[in-house]
């Protein structure tokens, strides 16, 4: 086991992934964190590719300026949409959210028929149907993916509205037609959506709900870059921000699942300066 | 009456803005306009008054240097946190599109019961209710104003969603209060909530529904710095974006209610430099 106190670096459009940090934080107590939640551009799920890889290029530069040994991109559609161009660019290693939720949602189903829900980003990307039909893996080639884009979510889960008769109604809308196909499993492919995971449970009852969070820190954990028990740093979260409103405590204590420390702002200016000044660099 | 071609400058946070436009071509026809959405950075509605400054500095930016004769900012949240800011900034005269919505407002209601919604940030700026309230106006210091933040109203209409099931228990829910205060008017305090104009009119009989965008451009007419009519750039839009992703086209035939030109893309790296270059200039 190769020790390295550095921190892990973990970066997402904004506070969705303190949903991914919080397994992280849980199975890996020795570890510090480096979080950078995009704020200012939030959200990454309704724009385009281009777009979404200039960002995710910031943001991995900015921890990677922080010396973090390893970067997890915490967004879903950062990571189907960049996951490749940040591997290209960085030499540490760069861990999305998406592959081992395919492997289990693969592992999890018995019917091979598979539901993955996200942004429009992520959807459209159809990385997650990639990803689970496998690269000529022959049980993966069986299964069945049917996806669907579910934009509401995300904004509805930052009004707090996780079992309003609302939700409801537009959960059942979203999910009809992945019921319709008999779906066992479902991926909850974005990081907002385990907030809604007891509602979602309750009109899928007997389905596998895939929290690529948890299935993300498993990933993290298998890399073995562990930092020694003793680390004064241990489980410390340094937090950053690239825009701060009066919302965010509030929600980062809910997505987090602990208290959150004031955080840093980071402006927007010095992440696409700093990115810039490294490929000159 | 003073014969000005240049184009009338337009922004937004996005497309919403072309609710404004729509009104702005129609109540003058001999007009030109560049419209600018700032596509990459949507929404403004959730993110600090410091961010929405800058950002809106920059858009400003870009308009000015394509030499138009005055800016319109036709996102509510840009007008609520900023316009005080460009004013500052530039000689051209900008107009926002609150003032103009909160005479109307004034001038329409019978009870002196006001109601306005709008983005998290808008109505927590108070902008309207100082403006309702008016600045030691007799008859304006009678008035009443209830706000309501609804943050859903944009992705519901987004989605596309204007009369669905979910929408109206959405609506029912977050204008109960202002049910209950007896308003007599309701100022759209938000560039999306025109398109919803049936539903809520529906939930809310005998209520006058304001409409901002409506108001500006009636502003912008009091103005009179008329085009000729024998401009070859008559109602010729220009249009601009920060990001290009593929639901564009059809939203915004939608929100202008005409056929949209395939938009130009502007980097927000330019748009940030150019912002910095007129400041040392």
């Amino acid at each position: 086991m190769q020790l390295n106190n550095k921190p892990i670096g973990v970066f997402d459009s904004g506070i969705g992934g303190l949903t991914v940090l919080r397994h992280l934080v849980r199975k890996l107590p020795n570890e510090s964190f480096i979080y950078l939640g995009d704020t200012a551009r939030v959200p990454y799920g309704n724009k385009s590719a281009e777009t979404v890889k200039q960002y995710s290029l910031q943001c991995a530069t900015f921890l990677k300026q922080h010396d973090v040994k390893l970067i997890v991109v915490a967004c879903n559609t950062a990571s189907a949409l960049a996951l490749d161009t940040l591997q290209a660019e960085f030499e540490i290693p760069i861990i999305g959210v998406i592959s081992s939720a395919a492997q289990a949602a693969s592992n999890a189903t018995h019917n091979n028929h598979i539901g993955v829900i996200g942004t429009r980003a992520t959807i459209a990307s159809d990385s997650y149907a990639l990803q689970i039909s496998g690269f000529g893996d022959l049980k993966r080639a069986l299964h069945h993916v049917h996806s669907r884009p579910c934009p509401l979510f995300v904004p509805l889960v930052e009004e707090g509205w996780l079992n309003s008769p609302a939700t409801r109604l537009i959960a059942e809308e979203y999910l009809r037609p992945l019921i319709a196909n008999g779906i066992d499993t479902l991926v909850l492919g974005c990081t907002h959506y385990p907030l809604l995971s007891p509602l979602l449970q309750s009109i899928l009852p007997g389905v596998t709900l895939i929290d690529c969070g948890e299935c993300a820190a498993e990933d993290v954990v298998g890399l073995n870059l562990t930092s020694s028990a003793e680390s004064d740093n241990a489980n410390h979260i340094s937090m950053y921000v690239t825009d701060y409103s009066p919302s965010f405590s509030k929600l980062a204590n809910q997505f987090l699942g602990l208290p959150v420390d004031e955080p840093t702002l980071v402006t927007i200016d010095s992440l696409v300066q700093s990115h810039g000044a490294t490929k000159l660099g």
